[in-house]
């Protein structure tokens, strides 16, 4: 049976890293609220977070329906589909690190997110710019550099990186960590292309798992098809030219 | 053998949230940096940041350190902890859920702590004050109330709190999430108290699992002792009265 995605239909945002682990699995899958057919669209999504017989509901999307489970949360949703999908390693050790990987990476989102909302998600970007540009100094100063050095410090100390041609950031073959990373790479490429690259000089390793990634077969279909929504500005990364120095 | 905790030593922050779990346990644990004794103290901590060595080196604290594993971001602290310390049901679904739970708690305290630091952990609260007070109205009238009603569902439709002399957010029994949802409330009623006062006129589950846990007779005990640091102005719920509306 498929999977049942349910997220925003129109961005890219804390979807995209299920959309990638299922797409890099070929696991089969429905995006609920992009569908247009019978029980699909926005309104199906909707439904959940109104359904009062929902003894487990979401507290918002992205959620996935796998049969009668509903499960909310980006990096909890990965954390169960990995083993699935064999996007992570076996033991109990290994997959609590690739969901700490993960749960950081969710962290690093929040704060790119919160560049162009630092009052909140109640207000516009243009009701709140003069504040983004305070956040987004210390942005691609401090917080962007420290993220990155972290993740380039975890692919350094992977000891089944030696001799591989691309590297991980866990173990010795892809893992849903290696996709959320490519992932972000590509969106802060997009969002803050002169600061992400000043960064990106200092981390290879970071750059090299995108590669990997991104030359993964059913991630480059993936990201060649129309599944692949474009970055835009209203998603979690966005191009501002004015916030990114 | 103790577990060591490793957190900041002067605020309750992301670390409560472990300690409360170790404590309604009565499990052995070593504070690591408010130790004075040997291999102890802030030094302790910092020095796994620094250590190149460390394959899988922490972000940041509060990590967990079990013999020779680390293990850092407090949800997923609390997910290893809650089978070993008996904070969480057996089945992969119910710690799935618990998870669920405790990361959106996660969620609602990063929007807590950047009420008062909404460009950014770099500067002072006293430098960023009239934007402090444009994202404190939302969070007041908005993210507040809307956390706290997802939580009051919840306990709402968990079926086995039917007749409990304390409900649960999950379960018949006293698990992690509870005691982070004690904090959550412990900490509005300290940073916002009349804010809060107004959401949980709404939320009289929320309320009577603070109270199931305050009861508690580890959790009173702990509560009452020296090792309970007070809420103040430096950790992520802080008693600011102008941004309490």
């Amino acid at each position: 049976m498929s999977y049942q995605l349910h997220y925003w239909p129109t961005i890219q945002g804390r979807g995209e890293f299920i959309r990638l682990a299922l797409e890099a699995a070929g696991a089969p899958y429905v995006d609920v609220a992009r569908g247009t057919g019978a029980g699909q669209g926005t309104r199906a999504m909707m439904r959940y977070f109104n359904d009062q017989d929902l003894a487990r509901p979401p507290f918002a999307c992205p959620f996935l329906v796998d049969g009668k489970r509903v499960i909310a949360q980006t990096a909890a949703i990965l954390m169960y589909l990995g083993p699935r999908l064999g996007l992570v390693g076996a033991s109990e050790i290994d997959r609590l690190w690739a969901h700490q990987i993960q749960l950081t990476i969710a962290d690093f989102i929040t704060e790119a997110h919160d560049v162009h909302h630092p009052l909140g998600v109640g207000l516009y970007y243009e009701d709140q710019k003069p504040e983004s540009l305070r956040r987004a100094a210390e942005f691609r100063a401090e917080r962007l550099p420290k993220f990155m050095a972290w993740f380039e410090a975890i692919v350094e100390r992977n000891p089944r990186n030696a001799g591989s041609e691309f590297p991980h950031l866990i173990g010795g073959r892809l893992s849903y960590v290696d996709l959320s990373l490519f992932q972000v790479v590509a969106g802060l490429q997009y969002a803050f292309p002169k600061a992400s690259r000043k960064a990106f000089r200092k981390t290879p390793q970071v750059l090299a798992v995108h590669a990997g990634v991104q030359a993964h077969k059913r991630v480059a279909a993936y990201l060649a098809s129309e599944r692949r929504i474009a970055f835009n500005v209203e998603g979690i990364f966005r191009h501002y030219p004015e916030l990114d120095g």
